[in-house]
């Protein structure tokens, strides 16, 4: 059974969707650590009501390597097979990001590269897109940046505000982040520069 | 009938499809001229071979303020209602802008913000993504940026490179073309800081 670890630093919604499609057996996998940089996140809380594996290790006043370099420790010694950053509000160190090659993922609310940062949902509102929706990215050192592995749009409606955006947005982002992990657990892709295929497909193409 | 003036600078199929979904009926207007900036444009043969009312204003040699003189007389002198961009390679001039307030549209093959520029389709191609599309805009002073009043999304597939996609999106594009004439000659639309909404539906909400 393959592991996961989630990092967080809020309610962790992502998490929550996650943890609930391994339970209903939409992912083949199990939770072996929560982390949290904050001590007040509620996704903490959450994870500790669902029995699981948690523990805060605060950011706070603490250098950037000191603190990834305690994060890898702990994810290291759960054997997590893959990382899924669930609103983790901080940037991953190159040492962190080397220690687990293609093995940490982020959701982000906007098809990248449109709107990275903060609020995306309220940026593409503002700027009057028709079209937004989420992306589940490999992380790189640089915000929102690396390479996309699924994506999945939405309308934008006249009648939205950026609150009733953001929910439609959310709902897609829990599909998205079970798409992507599986795939990712599955080893079924490979990465030509930017782009991340289905070997599969590849394969079914390459025999035509 | 509400008249439109078209600007190309190359082989025009948004013009195509433009004089194409007037002939069937889609788009309740007529083509009052076709102004292309470059003699050799395969557009301005196109249209020439339509029977419609076609000019080269070469730009070549001249300063933008000049040749945008001399295009905002021919669209003035032919009376448009609304002037659509079809491969115009040109900025327009503030003073251009100002002649024809929300009166001017352009077409670009991403969904913008992302890709502005030259080559959109590659540039969303190399950089991974799953989801592309394509934006019509109001046109402002800055390349790709004015107020979106219509975007489609298609999905890039693995099997992809960047001229399937750039087909797939091109179909898009000339439905997207299409609403947005219609939207923007029925009048029943306002602009909102950036989102252009609809009226109708705006009514229907605040009469909810």
């Amino acid at each position: 059974m393959k592991q996961l670890g989630i990092l967080l630093s809020g309610r962790g919604s992502n998490f929550a969707a996650i943890a609930e499609n391994i339970s209903n057996g939409r992912i083949p996998a199990r939770i072996s650590i929560v982390i949290s940089n904050r001590p007040e996140a509620l996704g903490i809380e959450h994870a500790r009501k669902l029995g699981l594996n948690s523990l805060v290790i605060p950011s706070k006043g603490k250098v950037r390597e000191q603190h990834d370099a305690e994060v890898i420790a702990a994810l290291r010694e759960a054997n997590v097979d893959l990382i899924c950053l669930a609103g983790y509000m901080r940037l991953l160190s190159p040492a962190f990001i080397r220690a687990f090659p293609h093995r940490i993922l982020n959701i982000h609310p906007s098809l990248l590269p449109a709107f990275p940062g903060l609020d995306a949902q309220k940026q593409a509102f503002e700027h009057g897109v028709k079209v937004s929706g989420c992306t589940v990215h490999f992380v790189d050192e640089f915000l929102d940046h690396g390479s996309i592995i699924v994506q999945r749009s939405v309308p934008v409606l006249d009648s939205d505000d950026d609150h009733t955006l953001a929910a439609r947005i959310l709902e897609q982002e829990h599909i998205a982040y079970t798409e992507a992990i599986n795939l990712v657990l599955s080893g079924d892709f490979e990465i030509s520069d930017r782009r991340v295929l289905r070997k599969s497909t590849l394969a079914g193409n390459r025999a035509l």
